[in-house]
């Protein structure tokens, strides 16, 4: 079995510890024995590395982790993953097919696997009925290929798993919102009257990626699926352009008298944060200061209801009222926020349809905006951390209008 | 109706004309008129991209597109995606929900446009029985939504369309190799013993970004659904490192005698393409010379055998031959390349198990791969492009020895 790669590098503090990938498997174990499944399939990539610390990189080839209820493990892979596969994951097993197409096709390979774990025929799970339609993949289904078992899929559970954040995770995204802030930081230095969105975005990003590894040190192993180091940018919301909630990087030159709106982050062994600001290039005019100010004041409706045993629908409740009581409809896009951990976005969200009850250890964006035709958008997002009595920030970047006057 | 940006922009010289987009609809309505289906729904963000122009970062909330037999389209869209839908996509209507999961399901507005547009009872097809899971959407299935309707499904439709591409789609991967190769001859210039893997990677992708973008001006718009510019990396693959096919990024610094398995390329307008190189830091040992010389010459064995006509599976086997031939085996990992044009892979494969016949139009990388333990990996990758009578070289980058010499 690899060993894991903060255990035996000196001095380094980031990662997840082998005893926590056993406790998240103990977890799923329990559930399988309460259905009287014996094993389970996951075919998800960050579902994989989530439960084995393996990231690499998703292709048409499919890789797939198995987990007995005995405890047992084993992994799927093409034949050019199987050193990868045994240096950086924490599996007892590796097996591999050739190729995809090739000849056989891989789930064969699984269907053999899976029935010298004595798990063919016996009621197995799964986070899907077979691989996803990726980069050219297609195949049969893993019930298909395993027609004796009886298979039961269960998509969300991983999902449901990560709603609560563990000590560790939560210090990875804390970590992640440090090298996210000196990245902003970096893009509102630059950012001024005639300055390239593109330009300002990868000089930020580059020197913050390149200050964070310096300064994390050569034992330091990005990790994650993703994106390596730090970035910000704008996506295009420059501008009357920053009126888009999500628009999509223009090419854009700022001119004075332009609203930005900000997006920041860095990955930390595969945990991300966000960091959100509405900048102005020079001195906002009375009626983006009217804007910055309400939207400000939504902002601090979200966070004053957020604590524990609040239904994440009455944060957004909350805000719309907020909204309606100021004539602010019109200019409403998009509910309050979403859980944040390892992608972009995650389940459960602040939204008047979510079910979710807020609990300590989850961790939040919250971001209301306000989307003003012709003046632009107006959107903070922060981080935050739900706490045993309320919330605690874990991006620390200003807020208030002052500080947010680039040029 | 959204006008495109080619068409307001004066020496904007790149992108999809109206009118393409018109012929790809044409084709898929002879496809449905053969099967009796009055309409098609598609899910996928980079087939809606392909068929309207629209690029959009994809959420849990779900987008989808709905063409008629008749001509007429449609996008459903969440509310903040409105104003962003207007302006870039080309579509004939634009319908929205207000939120997900909100307390009505998206799904459920589809059904109220399908209805609309006269689908809901009729032969229907779509690319997916639903949205896929993604950033924590759950939803239900089209089939169910649309319980009177008859639901085909056609998942590898539009990927199908993409085997063979457009002039104008030509145009744009040949300008996406231009700025690969910058990004790539960057790459080399600051890789030396002592460098950051990250460091090279960060100064060369955004030193090409910005070049590429001075140079195309600010009508230039990049498009698509991805990372916006040029960029150059190495994945990791430094050293004995590169000897994984797929490594991930880890923070290496580069050392003399090392070898670096590199990968470069650009996004323009969403088309991409695909250059990779094995370099030295330093003089290469014999050993390396070796493995290097027989890698060019296995690309070659490629090159010689791709021309229209000749079945995918058989560049393969060519390939496969010449390992055999010079007791490579042990040192295989996988086939020879992918065709690529808007993903990092896509199908069709030159692979034994793939059943396509070369055509002129398609673009392939073609990549053979020797992997050593110990030593490293050496692979190039090309961009090739299948003419009348044989390939075109569309990546440019010197392949021989001498020139992939860094430091």
């Amino acid at each position: 079995m690899a060993k894991l790669l903060q255990e035996y590098q000196i001095g380094h503090t980031f990662g997840i510890a082998t005893a926590e990938y056993h406790e998240r498997r103990a977890r799923i174990i329990a559930q399988l024995e309460k259905n009287g499944q014996k094993g389970i399939v996951f075919f998800r990539a960050l579902s994989i590395f989530w439960l084995s610390g393996f990231g690499f990189i998703p292709t048409e080839r499919p890789v797939a982790f198995v987990l007995k209820t005995d405890g047992s493990t084993a992994l799927l892979v093409p034949r050019l993953e199987v050193e990868h596969g045994q240096s950086h994951a924490y599996v007892d097993r590796i097996e591999s097919y050739p190729e995809y197409p090739t000849t056989t096709h891989p789930m064969l390979y699984l269907q053999k696997l899976l029935g010298e774990m004595g798990l063919a025929n016996s009621g197995l799970a799964a986070d899907g009925d077979g691989y996803g339609a990726y980069w050219g993949y297609r195949g049969p289904k893993l019930s298909e290929v395993c027609a004796e078992a009886t298979v039961s899929l269960y998509p969300r559970l991983i999902e449901e798993m990560r709603f609560t954040k563990s000590r560790a995770e939560i210090e990875l995204i804390k970590e992640s919102c440090k090298w996210g802030n000196l990245a902003h930081m970096l893009l509102q230095k630059y950012s001024r009257d005639g300055a390239s969105e593109i330009d300002v975005s990868t000089r930020a990003s580059s020197e913050a990626t390149n200050a964070m590894l310096l300064t994390l040190g050569p034992t330091f192993k990005p990790g994650g699926m993703g994106r390596v180091g730090a970035s910000a940018g704008f996506r295009g919301q420059i501008g009357k352009n920053s009126y888009f909630p999500h628009a999509v990087t223009l090419n854009a030159t700022m001119r004075k008298g332009d609203v930005l709106v900000t997006g920041a982050g860095a990955n930390v062994c595969g945990y991300v944060s966000e960091l959100e600001r509405t900048m102005f290039v020079g001195e906002p005019s009375a009626e983006q200061t009217k804007y910055f100010e309400l939207m400000c004041q939504a902002q601090e409706v979200a966070f004053d209801t957020i604590k524990p045993g609040v239904p994440t629908a009455t944060v957004d409740r909350e805000v719309r009222r907020f909204f309606e009581e100021n004539q602010l409809m019109p200019y409403w896009r998009h509910h309050v926020g979403h859980a944040i951990g390892m992608e972009g976005h995650e389940a459960p969200f602040f939204d008047i349809g979510d079910e979710t009850i807020l609990e300590p250890g989850m961790v939040w964006t919250v971001e209301p905006g306000i989307y003003v035709e012709g003046l632009g958008g107006f959107r903070h997002s922060d981080t935050v951390l739900i706490t045993e009595n309320g919330m605690e920030f874990l991006t620390y970047y200003p807020r208030h209008l002052e500080a947010m006057i680039c040029g």
